[in-house]
């Protein structure tokens, strides 16, 4: 494998992403248009994430349960603008079992018809709410411009589906949802700093009353919108049932919320923090965090390499041994680098001859001869480092590449490198004008940061760039 | 809810079943036919079994990744007996994004032929051998006379899929993961012991040479299925094309293995330990191990439960607080008897006084009272023993309800309360009597219990069955 592998992401960002997507063995093209392999590399990134939003999920009291890939047609119609904007994306199946179906089932774009009709039936009374459940499923959106983890005909997530007894508590849970799972996984986990903030009617869920946001830049500048988090008022309620008789003892209907996340996080984890050389894994999603790399088997160094993955398990790093002596240690180097393994341990006999290793870091690419004592430790402080350096470091070029503009051409033109911040009265009436610019109103936020309960709000800040 | 709220299993154990999927709020029907929704306390159950197994098959080597859900529909007809088997089965998309498709998509069904077609790529040296992919996914199998976790159109399950340089090597890995995976699992983790041996011809998967299975008696004598290992011997590959240059420069084909267990397990689990007061789950596997029981909240019995909770959960126990004082004792002790869960601790002013709890033992239904202090320990050592007591009785039940049959006539007879062991070489030219008397032959074995190469060998005994 030569070293310049990749294209440089300077000369052209997309062929860049798409190359690290192949040459890290992250995921493949389907056959059928759209959808995708994940090979196990970039499975395993993804069960990383699953297991820190499952437990983030469950924390907030959410519940996983699962509901059937087919959903019957006329579920769909039942809300108008539900159906009439996922219509245009359904996939069909119209034969089983060798015969036509009496009615065509529609493969699942999203989840709210089919749960809420079972949540009419498990909701009775005010004691039976708040109920949240939470799904891991895949769900099927039919994709023109299908582009691997961001776009696919078929995608991984995890949809939240909660019922409850006023817009309050439903207002409240939607909010907890983005703040204490999306938001806190995005900056403490995958290292990305999000704008968090309130989709505009054009943007937001087809069926929901609000959309809320989180908002990651990718390294190009270009926005990738990374979870989002909707308030559905009772307008599933009303059409699917769900009612519940309240303290007083009338029936009222259940107040909503949706939200989810996906695969797409894994397109957001390479453009955010990949560079030329490949991934750059942030340690505590990475699902290889350090990799112990035999330089050469002599004088003890094989025996010394397996006892430093020992030490290094017993602190708690998730590490690999990678002894494989007859490929050039060069073409391994740059193997692990392409990877994006936070840090290496070169365990090689002239190092281990006065006692040292050598760590190399993948954030920074700096060495270090250390010690081979104690390396547990070290190795687990070091991660908490690149962990806070590639935070930093995503950050600062946020902050670099954000400019406030006074204009809708202003925002337009800063928008072309980066995030352009733009008050909101100002871009409400150039919305569409924007768009064919190619750029979009990502989220509003009032000017204080805070959270907008609605677009009409006054003095609302909005953040326009391009974006995935 | 009444202490009778199930069918007695003696009046009819089909009925019984559905009982206590629905009351124990493990499951519902869904919208289209035969799909299932798993509902909270159901999908704990399979979180639970995904976790053990998937720990098994990380052990034993195999990397997790994810194929697509829709597969081309010539893929299917490449294998002539893979695609006879999976046809009447098949449900199909024709239409997507407003279109009618070029290619029908099926939805897969399972994945050998997808997966084969990425083999052929990622295969090319036998350094790249023995290479083990598995997948966790939904599959979709038209049923006509679904049932609940047993047959349902769509399914949870989990599927292995293995190329291998020789056919000893693939032999070997096949039977490797019956027999670590599999048959560890349902003995150590479920409490059920299985019959491990070899399907007949005619009951062995579809594009298969050999088919090995893990069978497992149920409650009212039935077999139930449980997972299935397969040699696919070279079929697939040179259908697909997996092709590898051996250490000696010339052009070989893989040799191949899947192997599958899905959401049918919770089925067995249900019906190899479930009595008339509902589930009893085997405590590895239970979801929460113990609840603790606020009788009432008096004399301090309400921190002290809370405070027990601490302790069992110090000591590893998945435990659980259940305060809702204001339903009755009785109702809520039936309920968690219903829900399966192997150890009640029963918190109250009464006992507290003296410095005691109850225990109670859902297995058994025993209770003893014990001392407040040490309550962590005990318990996790009442846990090991209920696990040893629930094997032990369908070890039982097994040995008790088998007979050796010297005949046919025989044989149907014995497998109408059990499992019925009958020489091969007498039923070898029965089989299609056998299933037409509504028993099947389950597996074939040495007569020493040994695993058979092949049903041509000598000696052989079957074991006959009705079977779900």
């Amino acid at each position: 494998m030569p070293q310049s592998v990749l294209t440089p992401q300077a000369e052209n960002f997309p062929q860049w992403y798409q190359d690290v997507v192949t040459k890290a063995e992250l995921a493949d093209n389907g056959p059928v248009r759209g959808t995708m392999v994940i090979r196990p590399y970039g499975y395993a990134i993804w069960e990383r994430m699953q297991r820190e939003l499952d437990d983030r999920i469950k924390a907030a009291g959410a519940r996983n349960a699962y509901f059937p890939l087919f959903i019957p047609e006329s579920y769909f119609t039942r809300e108008a603008e539900h159906v009439e904007g996922f219509s245009p994306e359904m996939a069909v199946v119209t034969h089983a079992g060798g015969k036509e179906l009496d009615e065509p089932a529609v493969v699942r774009p999203t989840s709210e018809t089919i749960i809420d009709v079972f949540l009419a039936k498990w909701v009775q009374s005010h004691r039976d709410l708040p109920l949240a459940i939470n799904q891991w499923a895949n769900v099927v959106r039919w994709e023109l411009r299908p582009r691997l983890f961001l776009r696919t005909t078929e995608f991984l997530w995890q949809e939240g589906h909660t019922a409850h007894a006023s817009q309050d508590d439903a207002r409240r849970y939607a909010l907890r949802i983005l703040r204490e799972v999306y938001e806190d996984f995005a900056v403490n986990v995958l290292g990305i700093p999000v704008v968090v903030g309130l989709k505009t009617e054009q943007e937001r869920f087809a069926g929901a009353d609000a959309t809320y946001t989180i908002e990651g830049m990718m390294g190009d500048g270009k926005a990738l919108q990374m979870g989002t988090s909707h308030e559905l008022g009772q307008n599933f309620a009303k059409v699917f049932g769900i009612q519940f008789q309240d303290e007083a003892g009338r029936n009222e209907f259940a107040w909503q919320t949706s939200w989810g996340v996906s695969t797409r996080l894994v397109g957001a984890l390479i453009m955010a923090h990949g560079d030329d050389s490949g991934l750059r894994l942030p340690p505590r999603l990475a699902p290889v965090q350090a990799v112990v790399l035999l330089v050469r088997d002599e004088g003890g160094a094989g025996e010394q390499a397996a006892a430093i993955v020992g030490d290094l398990g017993d602190a708690g790093v998730r590490v690999e041994l990678d002894t494989r002596v007859g490929t050039s240690f060069g073409r391994r180097a740059v193997d692990w680098e392409l990877k994006g393994v936070p840090v290496r341990v070169e365990v090689g006999p002239r190092d281990l001859a006065q006692g040292l290793v050598t760590l190399v870091r993948r954030d920074t690419n700096s060495k270090e001869q250390v010690g081979r004592d104690g390396l547990g430790r070290r190795v687990a402080s070091l991660l908490e480092h690149v962990q806070a350096n590639v935070y930093g470091e995503a950050l600062d070029r946020r902050e670099a590449r954000t400019a406030d503009a006074d204009s809708i051409a202003e925002a337009v033109d800063a928008a072309q490198a980066g995030f352009a911040r733009v008050p909101w009265d100002m871009a409400r009436e150039a919305e569409a004008k924007l768009n064919e610019s190619g750029v979009s109103v990502r989220c509003l936020q009032r000017s204080d940061g805070g959270l907008p309960g609605s677009s009409a709000d006054p003095d609302l800040v909005a953040t326009v760039a391009k974006a995935y």
